[in-house]
């Protein structure tokens, strides 16, 4: 589906002509030199893409790799196109789950195509941010580019910052003194990370790639720009990194706070089964049959036999809470 | 054993003389330049290595490497011959198991041999695809080279599609709620993981070295598909260390899920225990032979010890419910 | 809010006209050649940096970093402008803590503007050292540089050494007789060094740099004074790092002793079992109903009964003591 | 000791002089152009080195390593003389052991000594063999150099098989429904990996150098040669990283199944248990003193309370094994 | 405190002067080209440091760092001294400890200054040594340099094959059927470990670099002398990387084997408990009042009744042996 459709002219966007017509027939719009087209296509049928692939001129194992939306993160040259595959991440707060999408990319010389798979960022409430800000349009097509990724990026670090919130979650978990079995929540969380790791770090390449100028397309303003990104982009895989490896040593103490629970457990088990089991021997003992056992005769042989359970029962008690078994 | 022999003029297959004889005996026919001969041998004879090789005068040590079904991939020139081993892959549903095979290429100026071993990859039926496309034809040896390595990565990401599968129930199972036994299921994923990262690895570097257009064998236009073959390859190899690092996540959670439930049994056990255990005492109580003991003339002495049993337990019982031990 | 502002020259600090004065509306002074101005300032308001960031001429994106207290360490060159930042550390003793704050510089061919956020390293203090070091001061804007990185690379030392007995403590708490549940304590020192370290690693890329004389800012003897301080922030980083892999090892270390431990307890308490459970089972015997069993008649039946008791009682005591399982 | 001493021309063995006095007093003959000398020793005493070291003008601290069988394999130049250390490998079926001696080579430009240490590769073996293919003695030092790295790579290649052999019986081991301790097994396993690492690494390097056709002593087509030994070599490192990955895997299965074990044997224990204390709860039972308890009274009372004894184990009984706890 | 005050003249110690008074008021003594003069330190006082600095033109960052034992080792180049930091280490056997010390060197032109803090080597030894060597002390200063670096890291050597065997003792403990607690062990030598390699490892740069000739101080005879050392150096780190792995993967050893007993033990209390437990039921059976037990009335009731019980744990006992519990 085409989103929009538009030319920009000194980071102005310009009417497409009399009834601004947006539909995909005016497709090419013949462009003075520096101005350029921009048209955002989301989830396309395949003769959307072949519209468009032919119209631009673009490569076919590009427009191949547009269609399908489970490509990983790369910037390929394709003579004077660049194709730049992003993934978008977002933070769903009901699930405390990562959902990914993808943004492909062709600029050339005077055109930009978006081609959106999947929810995630809305590149038209972008563009009509950017079409705010002339002084980054006016970079052209690699301007537009640089805000996508900036919003991109943007939404990365909000990303690793639920996910810190989450690993502080399992970390409190792990170390309350409740039974909890974290194990569970540690493995999503990994996923989950992994996932973000496998958006972001393909991506870092590119973006160092641009942040040097090149007499090409990338001038000096620009490069700092995409140096800005990149940096972000740094940070978001840091804290991704970081986050790993502090669940890592979670699950671990994990580990080591089950076994010593189990220890304990035992200690108690044992100490509350000595509780009972002693009273139980001195009962088999006054349960024999001897001719001559003088307790038994005793009037308050039976209370006295009762208090001698209970007294070692509770002497057993005292000791065992002293030393920490119980 | 000669699969199959064929000329190729301007990506057309031409008959090979008048009975078309696809035997060994005409085995090199004389090419116009820019037509190439594409011979395939299946797990071939010493004789057939030895014919083949003094027809297009291979060298011999890769004769003897194409002989050899235990290759690891590699790329090695030879004078004006690049000697291709690929490992081929394929998933067997029926065992839930990656089968392993290898093709050997020798690419010449004006002609291809194709040596498999084992099963896999049918490379009769990729030569009939490729025929219905001249425009790969056209590119001559390193076309038929580019079709073959394409079709075999393909085959990589179908393995790796179906080994994602296999995770993902290791990993349902490891979180059930059932007891199971998940290290035998998981060690022997990741000896397959291990297998395809051994076919996958070794490849990446030659597929990247053909990605990039060299004055010789590599136009521009054959470098670009080259570089969909290795960027396909990337990915392959990038769900592979996910699925093994996911792998050895979900074992930690295996043995982690072990001990918690090792402990929830002997809590468990204990209660159960404590139940049999202090009706035993009372009963020892009652079978003391004190000569006062009000119970034992009582009427309803008996069923009065009985429900203290029972009450007892049930309190216990109750108990133990309430604070997760039962 | 502006905590110190003035000029230098030729290694000494020069009055800023009648009055000294240091609010911001003087903040340009125009300098003599080889002179730099100096501008401190704390947790600016967004006004301040606004107002410092058009005297000095600063680059936007730069100005945007330095009003975020959350950068990682980095050095960007801007034009003719360096932007630096670092982060701060320093141990808080009552907490047995690490704490972190952010320092970011801009040095320019004729001033220095360092902005700091939280607490941690005084750099007024800082600046009152070094107008006493002439010779340092002398080097101009990266002289100041050197001496900011020096004193934070200092703290870092300092953090570094109260690490170490830290990890002392676990180390002896770890294989100290005493039941100890080391966890939670090496999982905190392990969150601290992961924050040591992001502190520490990406300052030794620019402090490297540094150490190498080139033509512009960077002097034969600044670059020795650099490459000081790079050598301590080696130092720091091999302390950190060991420290990481002793807590690992100690952390290992941990759960063997607590899986040994669940091994003593459980020989413990079985053979406290036997001791009670032999006897009952002596005592069942006595309380069999048997018509013929002469041991129920004899005078001295009961103590005899007690005796056998006690003397198996003692033997297994023995005996398990000397087997080690009491 | 001096085990041979040769002269070689043109691919072919020359008797030394009438008496073809192989003693080292005969040690360095007068060569023609592209003529080499070969002589091996095996266990050299300090004056055979010695002696040796001054008729090749040997440097002195390689004559020193060349004494001492405890190198690591390593490639050194000496002015016009290249100084191997190679380490031999083989398997000693009966004890499952891998076994190490070492061959020192110094290559000149017309003379060759390998200095052979322990048992292992048969040098005088393989100067038989390779005395009958003059088309590798053709190419000089080189050519023996080649010889014998390609003979001890093909023994680590022996080794590598053997390993995997053992790796697939621990494996079905550790796998094995037996209780199996298997630690110990890898452990020693894990040491001799680690052994043919540390012969294996460090020899690759030089083969990949000579590997590459140098304008000193390497020709094209003896490059070639030692690219197929450098493959050879990169073949067994796969192998025996896999087989390390495979053995720690296999270690944490066989960690797992002890702790799954445990808790198989723990929840056998308490069913057992369960079988026993019941019926000892219902002998206790009637057991007690009550005047008024209907059943002792009863004819068949003691085959009614055995009977119930029996009736509730079994019950027990079934119900376990229906549970899987027994 | 100065320990020795020389000059060399062509690998030949001269007095210095009559009476060849060694005091620090000698210092600098006027040198032929190609002589060299020596002074060893110990401890130096600050005060010493200084004298020697002012009298050799030292950098005071070097000085600095010299008079501070806790340097890492390093190689720096002020001008036209190099300054080089040596960690000694030696292996005190009654202690099973490694212990450190510390050499620094300032080796210019026409001299060198040895500084030791600690024990450890005894350089005044080496010196002596060294004296007997004139052909390498003809190297000069560089050869000076050699024959410590030399010295030290022969000493490494030694530290490592104390470690193996300290190693191959922790080994056989964790594999002995004893119950041991090896982790304690494991630990400590893994500490050790870490300080060899933190000796180590940072030599082995500056070590490579001495070992290629360069115009200025290296020619190529003095780099094949410390190629030797830096070999070594290469043969220690991998003995201590390999004696690291080692021990982890007996670590883990140690981990099973603590499982491994646990289960073992547990089975064992349990065939243990079950020979008291069934006599105990028998008792109980035999202690029932029923008015009808035939048994009760048998002449040998009582004797058959113990004969059961014996007859039934000798059962049980029998099977627990078999079936391998006991």
């Amino acid at each position: 589906m085409i989103v929009d459709n538009a030319l920009y002219h000194q980071g102005k966007r310009v009417p497409l002509g009399p009834g601004d017509d947006q539909s995909l027939g005016s497709a090419r719009v013949p462009c003075d030199p520096g101005d350029f087209q921009w048209i955002g296509i989301h989830d396309p049928s395949p003769d959307e893409l072949e519209l468009i692939a032919s119209t631009f001129d673009l490569h076919p194992l590009a427009v191949e790799d547009a269609g399908d939306s489970h490509q990983r993160p790369k910037l390929e040259h394709y003579d004077d196109t660049l194709f730049l595959v992003l993934k978008t991440l977002w933070y769903v707060d009901e699930e405390d789950a990562v959902e990914t999408g993808e943004i492909n990319m062709f600029i050339g010389k005077d055109f930009v195509v978006t081609v959106r798979h999947g929810e995630g960022i809305d590149l038209a409430a972008s563009r009509r941010d950017l079409e705010q800000r002339a002084k980054v349009l006016e970079h052209g097509p690699m301007g537009v580019m640089y805000a996508i990724c900036d919003r991109v990026v943007d939404e990365y670090e909000r990303v690793g910052a639920a996910l810190e919130v989450d690993v502080d979650e399992v970390e409190e978990s792990v170390f309350s003194p409740a039974r909890t079995d974290d194990s569970n929540r540690i493995y999503v969380l990994k996923r989950e990370i992994a996932e973000v790791r496998r958006a972001v770090m393909p991506l870092r390449e590119p973006m160092r790639r641009f942040a040097t100028p090149t007499e090409g397309l990338i001038t000096a303003e620009t490069a700092t720009y995409f140096r800005d990104v990149a940096d972000h982009l740094q940070r978001v895989s840091e804290v991704i990194d970081n986050l790993d490896v502090l669940l890592s040593t979670a699950f671990d103490a994990h580990l080591a706070r089950v076994s010593v629970q189990q220890n304990e457990d035992m200690r108690k088990i044992s100490a509350g089964a000595a509780l009972v089991v002693v009273p139980t021997l001195i009962a088999g003992i006054y349960g024999m049959n001897f001719d001559h056992m003088p307790e038994l005769g005793w009037t308050y042989g039976y209370p006295f036999s009762l208090l001698l359970m209970v007294g070692i029962a509770g002497g057993l008690f005292t000791w065992f809470k002293k030393s920490g078994w119980l």
